[in-house]
């Protein structure tokens, strides 16, 4: 028996999915007893050439050809972006359609709404492929992890911006250059602002925050600072410090109550996520029972995307022919946390700050720091540009709190030019 | 709405169970509407002490009090070892009880009756606490990476073993004592056999290569070897030339021919598997679209397997409101692949010889070296117990038959006192 998926979009990773639907195709109908179909196939330009044959899969324009054919059971989602993604997904449901998406950005915000109609209509939303490409990591969340109570979710899950880093560190290029480079490679957008700028990152945590902390948490939730501002300067210091600098997405819940941050730290050479470079992604999950455990795979492409997307398709195959219908993301549980900023989380802070080389004005800066409690675990100084001096501070532990104290202080500060950069510094694994 | 278990045996992970169920109980009872309650438990010493307070749990030394119970849908056995686990599993089965275990040994050379007996009776049997501890691999395995062909499976994953060689490689101490420290801390058993020579691992290497490979894997196609054999002095020679021992499990299916096998390896310092220690374990598997992924955590201890126990518990809870019945683990898939001991593996090697220091002893070596083609990376020849030379010698990539054809060679040298250790070299990761 033919099972018939319609596809809405078909680009990088659309196509991925009718080639990988098609070499699975036999294995699936012995499995299962469905043979997957893709039948129809939206798209803007039916001449596109898409880098796969097309055979019997039909292409349209026309999203009813998708969305009002009664034999389509399936629909899998790649368009991207929230509009026109979410009305088709919506349409979909309704007319008691499943639902297969890649789509990161409308799970992360209109998730509760799409998985509610979902419910009503008693189908499934499944998005696997939505976070951290191939992946398991809601599946194992929402599966296989249930006997715990996830207090810390960790790690590296946007491609782009690690490729970046990776690059500024092994080739000690600054970040525009990097980016360009990203750019021809096609790892990074014409506008790669929801990358770089953390939120692509944000929406990420957002779901597995959901999922793995069983409440609904809001892109809003997320303090997010993203890698624009990290120079070839600070990578190379980092790197004198013995540390890499990765764009980090932390959840954590410490008693019921959330603290949710995307931002640029320092992770110690020894730690295991300093060596997830280029386009893999990484998560830590904590789990109170289990302990730690990682996650470790290829966050993106056209495969490894696929690769996820097709695997909620095959669930979705053995769901229905048992009668099957997918929950919600995070258990049927409505519980909701507040999500705080944690004043007293500790951490050392990397400070790089560019002073007037002059008599008196380390001494004020190590005044402000002693003032503070702040007790310096390293200290670098180097004359730059005639009469500046570029000053690196790591302390030991302090609260973020007191170090965005210390940040507007430091502005205050005669002959202080700039504070240029401050991170977090992650602690080694144990 | 009460769902009552059974517990068979009560040791180390049964009480994690016992403690875990309690702790999540009211959380599933929100999820999923069903409240998991330990109603009765089997031991064979109802006045031990078991670390757990037992409240309305009832103990029996009788097993048809779980087994004939009425009442109890779920039994879970945490006793491991073949028998009588085996009987009381297949007793659950045909009495309609669910079954979760933890018992590799038993899924390992069991499992294909088990889970046929399990169909006949239209009841599931999970068993993710079998391999990994809390890591989710039997559920990706089952679940996300369905899309794959799954190519190559490998890892550390035995804990004890692990232990040993990280305590050898960080105190310079012998197996024998790092065995005596991993008994005292109960981390191995009185009798560590089933650790220390690899069948542990070769069992867990099963199950993992038939859900991964598709297909019915027995222990006797696995190629075990153990860790007795490593000397302090092996270590240190392979820190000395950049690596550290592991035991690694490694599975291929290349076209449909397997091959599998335990050993101990040489695993470049650079090389993230390297850094996997203590009682970690870890598994990378390879996909042809997903790509390589990785996946690590705790392998075994009380509340890590408690976790995965529990998280199958809240899975069947789960199904069984929905009526679904949980598949065989190689997805219903009858296919028979062969195994094989591939020839064409090819591999640097590590050979430690103990020669005659007398003059041309080092070039009949060097000539049988030649003879075979395998020419050699490095070098190193120490001068030891009077006139003994010890040689190591790391080759370049050579087949395994041709290392083993070697082994056989150098045994028949005049000169040369023994062949004292010969481990594969594991490539740097891409």
């Amino acid at each position: 028996m033919d099972l018939y998926i319609g596809l809405l979009g078909c680009g990088t990773v659309g196509a991925g999915v009718v080639s990988l639907v098609r070499r699975r195709a036999g294995k699936v109908a012995d499995m299962t007893g469905s043979r997957p179909v893709v039948k129809t196939i939206l798209v803007r330009d039916t001449t596109k050439d898409r880098g796969v044959p097309f055979e019997h899969e039909r292409l349209t324009t026309n999203p009813d050809d998708v969305l009002h054919d009664d034999a389509i059971q399936v629909v899998v989602e790649t368009i991207g972006g929230i509009e026109p993604a979410k009305t088709y997904i919506l349409e979909a449901l309704k007319r008691k359609k499943h639902v297969v998406t890649a789509n990161k950005d409308l799970i992360a915000v209109h998730g509760p709404e799409i998985l509610r109609v979902a419910a009503e209509n008693r189908v499934s939303v499944l998005f696997e492929a939505a976070v951290g490409g191939a992946i398991p990591l809601v599946g194992p969340l929402k599966e296989n992890l249930t006997a715990n109570e996830v207090t810390d979710l960790k790690g590296i899950i946007n491609g782009t911006t690690n490729f970046i880093l990776s690059e500024m560190t092994a080739r000690h290029i600054d970040f525009e250059e990097a980016l360009a480079m990203a750019q021809e490679l096609g790892y990074a957008e014409a506008d790669p602002s929801s990358d770089v700028d953390g939120l692509d990152a944000a929406r990420k945590l957002v779901i597995l925050s959901s999922i793995g902390f069983q409440t609904q948490v809001h892109l809003s939730d997320v303090r997010v600072e993203g890698i624009r501002h990290i120079t070839a300067t600070d990578v190379r210091y980092a790197d004198e410090l013995g540390y890499v600098i990765k764009l980090l997405a932390v959840g954590r819940d410490r008693g019921g109550e959330l603290t949710l941050a995307v931002r640029p730290t320092l992770i110690p050479k020894v730690h295991p996520l300093a060596h997830v470079s280029d386009a893999y992604n990484a998560l830590y999950v904590r789990g109170d029972a289990a302990g730690d455990l990682m996650f470790f795979g290829r966050g993106a492409g056209r495969m490894p995307t696929a690769s996820a997307v097709v695997g909620d398709i095959i669930s979705l195959i053995r769901n229905l022919k048992l009668g099957y219908v997918v929950s919600s993301p995070n258990g049927g549980a409505a519980t909701t946390k507040p999500v705080v900023d944690r004043e007293d989380e500790r951490y050392k802070y990397y400070f790089r700050l560019l002073a007037q080389d002059q008599p008196g004005v380390f001494a004020s800066i190590a005044q402000l720091f002693g003032e503070n409690h702040a007790s310096m675990e390293t200290v670098l100084q180097k004359r730059v540009r005639g009469s500046c001096a570029e000053i690196v501070i790591v302390t030991h532990d302090i609260s973020s709190s007191k170090a965005r104290r210390m940040i507007a202080d430091l502005k205050a500060l005669e002959h202080l030019h700039a504070v240029e950069c401050v991170m977090p510094v992650e602690p080694v694994a144990e």
